[in-house]
């Protein structure tokens, strides 16, 4: 793996690093980690990366890299910069032969989005998006039981994702997280939308196996001076006919990552909350309220496999993310080795580029007082 | 107190009974339990009235009651039958002289709603409406604190009022409260609308002491032929600024009585679930999630005066409900005895005005594809 | 009802007055509610009751009642005075032929708890201790589905129950209810022992059906000046072969009213908190956690007359504590008028013999460092 | 690293791999990984290791790793094997300058614990031990909570750790964690006294900073056949003058991993529960419930050094595992480059020791029929 981004103090970058390295399978072999020739070899040293496969700019890291041995050279890049940073490198990459695991939202553009989609559609290389909510093993479980239509046919879905970080003005202290997050330059047209309204509106098309099929938006800028939107509320329509809300917000004082989403089928109904997701409380018709938890009895074997440690031990974010790259280390394996193994499922570029559509679809339906607008 | 409605096997007419005893200030003297007077006779006889007490109308009840020598006759009536039963008795009651308590939705329409408001401003007379939620003492902690600034302003909201029951079709089954819920008739243009989503809506305007400014509507009809709405989605901006979400259901399969809001300011948010009511999350820009409880450290007045039982001891559903009703006879003995004193607040004719034109500005907004509506 | 204790102020008897009248079946007649004949009549005046059936002391009560004719006297009385004002009132009713509710801890000796005992089984009168949490749905659930041998064999209980009231001296400050509670000649050998942690032996045995065999206990006495327990913890071994531990107290900082208990058996077991009530978790070899609800699906019928409400709507401590006085009363009504009725279970005066053995059992155990001690 | 058991197939091996690899401070160089040498072997190839750094038994490790030159070799030895195989291969490599990582409980008997002891205090070698519970940033919350007096002196503790793995008796059908940890010969006198019951101990005494002074136990051996207990209850009194409870089990159906402690203070008390370990709940004399969160508000700088990301993001067993291994490797480096830093704690030789004192302490409380017994 080699990486571009992720440089010293980076928040993602680390966690990539510690997800992608946790199953044993991934081994950080170079990195182009900040536009700063000299901040990345600082930030590969401290990683005990030697000085050469160090690089300043991702074209170097991609051009030289090729040039290397098969064995040698990164078998594939870890996109972790932000937004606007996301197209490029991808692009050089898959151009050059290099698979790819690129972070969330994939691109600035719907167009954007369309190319990368087409290389990697044309060729055999694979693209993993990091959406790591779907790596959870109840998330796993989710989409198993509606899959398996243990919920029958899905009518409602609530899916909201609040955070409270941005809650003041943290952009105008310095905060280099923040700062380039409500910059449309770095960020895109989505703000909050780009940033965490596409982990719910993955979360929904995964575990409900449909996808949205039109959205009504009402973004809300409450930060002061705030040209994108660091709050939304959206109404959704699915293509299986079931109707719901979304509600994203960065400023949701006092809320810390609290992702949750609540599926109701004809049969019975699901809720899971990222804050605790280590169960999955169901309810039924007919049946007490009950509650799966990783490990633990009457599994789908989807969530099985995606956890580590015996029941009652809990796995967090960090594990999550890392079942993304373990997934995709299996299927790069299988696919090095020409092994026909079944591939665990990790989100791709279709859902990148369902995640640009809706972005784009948010803000069109916004700028048209929440008119209905349809994600195609 | 005269009751109008809440014959034997009545689930609302118990709940009202219940409540207003529990306190020891209001006795049920008589009642028109029924349409037929042989039911309404045998209810009274099971709540160990007089017979001659039990009349077979509510204009019988009213005309006859006003006959009584006053200290004998009842002071107030209470309105517990289905929606479409409310704006009649609750006129010629109010025409009469009797102060009225009267269950929600009101009344069938704005322009009803508008004539019983004209009745109210012109007497002397109180109404209560029996929006029950607003009782509990953490709902009125959850007011008090954002009347005292402590959440700074308020920018966003969410509420949800999601129960399951209507699920299946069981209004064909001759489940009663189902069946007259489900028909226009009896119901009025609402369904869980009117039913549920009025209390979300109540509860709301209650906490945040703001109104609804308009809304944008997106109501679902789940249940095989249902003409009115058992699900709903709705966009909230307020006339304070924020914005919001609303979700309510009776398909929500498997839940039982899942109201819930959480109100989000500038410095503070708060957090309140009816099925978990003797709690109140507080989340906050710079401190630790802090929860209250009824009776516990740190409370408002408003809040301390609403709970019954030292801290610890659960109350429920029938001790909110029994709240307006204390509160309400407070108000009836000062005015009684022309005290002056402080009167613990209670929904009223105010509220109930609210509810109707959120209904029909619910619909409107559906009727047009969810465009934004004014409730005014 | 005739009660005695329970004038102005009092936080117990006011419990007793909502909870016998919450289901319609029991009225409030005449009280000795104060040993201060003024404050008596004041306390009963506010209670609209007439000035000559409020009593300056019990025994007047008892015997001036016993002379009203039938169908005007008091039926039964309810004692809720301090623990060494419950066995002389209890004793003289019983020997005028009245039927007694009396709080608990019975009596303050085993002695005088036998004589109670002894009058009972050798009468018709019925004999009703307010322990109110077997009055919980969801308590009922639970014993129920224990004696249905759902659980397997019974292995392992644990039961705590624990406040924090009494963590500073407030006994100095002129608090009432502690004062009482800290004085042996008031409050028997037993403190928290008695207060609360004859609820928790109730229970354990309740929910079993087993008896408690022996016990090791450790008392805290870690108030200053205190010599009566605030604290507790105790070894348990049931009759049935279970192990298990109980710890109470009044010193637990912070606690309000935490009383839980956990029963494990060989195929399953099963947790139930008080200050969450309305849920019972139950735990499977192999299935998912099941969590039932008052009045939700799939519960014993034991369970089901016990709500009042439809699942969702919390109840809480007043409405368990009514349904001890509701079964009292249909036991009481049945026997009135030769009903041959199922009735309903409630803690009788067996229960009562058990909690003051329990008592003195503890003490013995805790002065021979902590030894088993047989109750029996 | 080098690692002592953890083939193919181990759970905690793969655990202590996975931690110690986490933060990229730590690598597996070498292993001992069975008994088996061909297991040993196909167990290291399946981590990348060299064939000939696959030893097979420790002995050969330990002395073959000696003669590799320093910057090659292994700085120290994880011993992941059952009870029985920590004290030799522990004593093995402190004796030839190896430091020393271990799993609990560190030795069978006190004699051999003391051994170890004294090798490490008469030596500059570390010794850890994975109690991997004081890794949790709201323990180490908690533990400075206390330390900084905030909840005053501590005067109560309850402590559970319920598993139901061994409700059945699965040591009969083959699976190999129950066999040997039933089998006296390798896990010594305790059975889930020393599994599990430890875990709680050290967590007592790492959060209190007291030392528990004796105990009074009464141990269970409900599987059928089991020599070892299953199942305890103990009272506890602290050096401090704090009372409490322990109870601990493996046939507590339908548990998972329920480690929890509460710990009352004359100020305020604290609440920790593993299966949620990313809140710690404190309760106040004259404040409102509040609850920490890793990275949140308010945190002592312990708590806030141990948490790796942001706020809301949960981490779990894994990643206190971690905190463990990390911990240790900052204070390996810091001995390595003589540097003079502050080292963050982990638990050592001097846990070790306590543990297996607790154990010997217990198992004779139990046969003297839970009398009061030292621990010392």
């Amino acid at each position: 793996m080699g990486m571009i981004g992720g440089g010293i103090d980076s928040f993602i970058g680390d966690v990539h690093r510690k997800a992608s390295s946790i199953d044993g399978m991934i081994e950080l072999v170079c990195g182009a980690f900040s536009s700063s020739e000299e901040k990345s070899k600082r930030s590969g040293k401290a990683l005990f990366l030697p000085d050469h496969r160090c690089y300043g700019t991702f074209e170097e890291m991609i051009l030289k890299e090729k040039e290397l041995p098969e064995g040698e050279r990164m078998d594939f890049i870890a996109i972790v910069t932000p937004n606007y940073m996301h197209f490029a490198p991808a692009k050089l990459a898959l151009e050059n032969g290099f698979h790819v695991v690129c972070d969330k939202p994939m691109t600035l553009t719907v167009k954007e989005g369309e190319i990368l989609e087409d290389i990697v559609n044309n060729t055999e290389l694979l693209f993993a998006l990091t959406h790591n909510y779907p790596g959870h093993p109840m998330v796993k479980q989710a989409r198993a039981m509606v899959a398996n239509n243990e919920l029958g046919k899905i009518r409602k879905v609530q899916v909201q994702y609040l955070q409270g970080w941005l809650a003041t003005s943290i952009e105008k202290t310095g905060q280099k997280q923040a700062a380039w997050r409500v910059d449309p330059t770095k960020s895109g047209v989505g703000g909050a939308l780009g940033d965490i309204g596409t982990h719910a509106e993955n979360l929904v098309e995964y575990i409900t196996g449909s996808k949205l099929k039109e959205i009504a938006a009402d973004l809300g800028r409450f930060g002061e001076g705030r040209v994108l939107d660091d709050d939304g509320n959206i109404l959704l329509r699915l293509e299986n006919g079931a109707k719901g809300t979304m509600s994203f917000s960065q400023i949701a004082t006092g809320e810390e990552n609290n992702l949750a989403i609540k599926v109701y089928g004809e049969k019975g109904s699901l809720e899971w909350c990222q804050e605790n997701p280590n169960q999955l409380i169901t309810r039924w018709l007919d049946k007490p309220k009950m509650i799966y938890t990783p490990n633990g009895n009457n599994l789908h074997q989807e969530a099985l496999v995606a956890s580590r440690i015996p029941a009652g031990h809990p796995e967090g974010y960090l594990e999550a993310f890392a079942n993304v790259y373990k997934n995709f280390a299996i299927h790069l394996n299988a696919k090095l080795i020409n092994n026909d193994i079944e591939i665990p499922d990790y989100p791709t570029v279709s859902d990148g580029i369902r995640g640009v559509k809706f972005i784009h679809a948010a803000v069109e339906s916004d700028k048209n007082n929440s008119a209905w607008t349809r994600i195609n």
